[in-house]
């Protein structure tokens, strides 16, 4: 009786492993999965640096992006002055966190959460924000894979 | 001489007419977008006769939406509730603009401004609001397209 209690016990562990296991490893199955986690960290990287051509280049040459209280951005110039006023504005140490990525095909979408401190003309930082956020990235004819919608929005306002 | 230029107008007028033509059908002609465009209309439908149930099989079992200054919401039976929840808060008159469509075998990305009016206590109707979104659309098993990610945001403030 004991004996059979630790065989269910066991097999139970088992069990919650194998699920816990499987869980855990579905999102990063996805095969477009690896390639998106670096372009999300070259994505920040450029960002960091001022380098605000190379995020335009990230950019399909018909992508579109939609910002919160604003129209959509529509075509490569567009999203580069887009990324050169947020930049001008004092967004800095902008920094990814992805959430799942699925793809299809010629398409993968990909949900986070981004994180970012806005710097004053005097240099003080502000405390961190976040907003989450949908991209649909297209694979291009060369196989890279660039961001082709890119959508976000504000978290829940914090507790006052 | 005149015979080569009218010859040459004629060339002119093909090319742009085929490039309008081109241009305006390349939208319509994505395999998913009729039958996106007729579950756009039977989501409006269903959120404007208060069917928060129909909505809510409307979305993949593994559907997330993310609405502007909230967490993201997961699985069917919260998204159903964030459904009531935005229709007991006023909303009316839900009407969806499809701006485009691009699919690749199981995913669909559709980009797109809804409209919509909020009722207050005294069944007043405020003037009409617009958002824009992105929604992803995944072909389930049984070939039907389901919501699968849903976001959307403002558009710029009106002017003061």
């Amino acid at each position: 009786m004991h004996r059979n209690r630790v065989r269910l016990f066991v097999a139970a562990l088992s069990i919650i492993f194998f699920n816990s296991v499987s869980f855990a490893e579905t999102p990063k199955a996805d095969p477009a999965r690896a390639s998106i986690e670096k372009l999300g960290t070259a994505f920040a990287d450029a960002f960091n640096r001022g380098d605000i051509a190379a995020i335009a280049a990230m950019y399909s040459d018909d992508a579109v992006v939609l910002p919160p209280d604003s129209d959509l951005v529509q075509g490569r110039s567009a999203i580069e002055a887009l990324w050169k006023s947020t930049r001008d504005s004092g967004m800095r140490d902008l920094a990814f966190t992805i959430l799942e990525v699925h793809s299809s095909r010629d398409l993968a979408v990909e949900v986070g959460k981004a994180d970012f401190k806005m710097q004053t003309a005097d240099q003080a930082e502000s405390p961190s924000q976040t907003v989450k956020y949908v991209v649909v990235w297209k694979r291009q004819k060369d196989g890279t894979w660039k961001l082709f919608r890119d959508i976000w929005n504000s978290m829940p306002s914090a507790p006052k």
